[in-house]
């Protein structure tokens, strides 16, 4: 879900062209000169939880790229109309067809690089069985000692498992606010 | 800041139409039926900071629509290349001119209706000096008997600064995590 530059105006199609507009404003945006429609590019939050089992936690393998058949968290970007842990819990539901309970946010980390700030929440898992949809190869729960530490997907989800793991030893769970430089 | 609807492809300016795409999406997209480009529509982040002062908190009265002559703290859309504490800070400069250190994240807000993800931060003040920019039309310090709940701006504000003060008469402060229906 990268974005095309945008070249044409939303709102009547004429080309844009960028310069800093004169609301006060000290960006430059892609302005339209037919109709004045300023377009505005802002941040994408990704949305997912950390479901987990006794002592494990449920991982997915993806089926898409980037990062094809490397593990995740169940996470995806977040829908108008939805909170964030609404957005959450589809994304889990959608990719790894599991049944939880949803508990409470456990990290926000900001990805400057790519414009991405990702929430997630713990999920208590109901049950063992997985039903992963298409952009999954396979859902499966890994002990800590068994987490593919070299063939996880990306740093957020990373932080995120070291997070949850060092948490659950410390015996209680707070929410950690996390820069992905 | 309220988006217009999609009418025109971003990257050929044809016009769209919308339709669920045929990846695997199940939602409906603005579709270019020229060069095929799907347009997604996402939330996007306030981000902002409750800057503090002894007891005291800094609230701004709004200059600008929507909500002229209300009550906010520093708080605007989160811009790509930034953190979600880097855009917090910037805000806080541009609207109250403020000398502070940023200090914990204490507010994560959803509001689905409109399609926001509010995150605030505890800021420590450094100065009760102020220096508005033209968003502003005054920067001031209220104690919590002082705040004018019935002129405050916007619902995700006033349960950030209920949940700022309940955390400090309570001696700890957490992240709240919150949605705004």
């Amino acid at each position: 879900m990268l974005r095309s530059p945008i070249r044409h105006c939303r709102n009547c199609g004429a080309a844009v062209v960028y310069r800093v507009p004169d609301d006060g404003d000290t960006r430059e945006r892609a302005v339209c000169p037919a109709c004045d429609t300023i377009h505005y590019e802002n941040p994408l939050n990704v949305v997912g939880t950390v479901p987990y089992w006794g002592d494990h936690v449920l991982l997915c393998k993806r089926n898409i790229e980037p990062r094809w058949g490397k593990w995740t968290l169940p996470a995806g970007f977040m829908e108008l109309g939805e909170s964030a842990e609404e957005g959450a819990a589809r994304e889990t539901v959608e990719e790894a067809g599991a049944h939880f309970e949803m508990e409470d946010l456990l990290s926000v980390l900001s990805v400057p690089r790519v414009g991405q700030v990702h929430l997630f929440y713990r999920a208590r898992l109901l049950s063992d069985r997985f039903d992963p949809g298409h952009e999954t190869i396979e859902a499966r729960l890994f002990a800590e000692s068994e987490i593919p530490w070299d063939e996880i997907a990306f740093r957020t989800v990373r932080e995120t498992l070291l997070a949850y793991f060092a948490d659950r030893r410390a015996g209680r769970f707070r929410v950690h606010n996390l820069v992905i430089t």
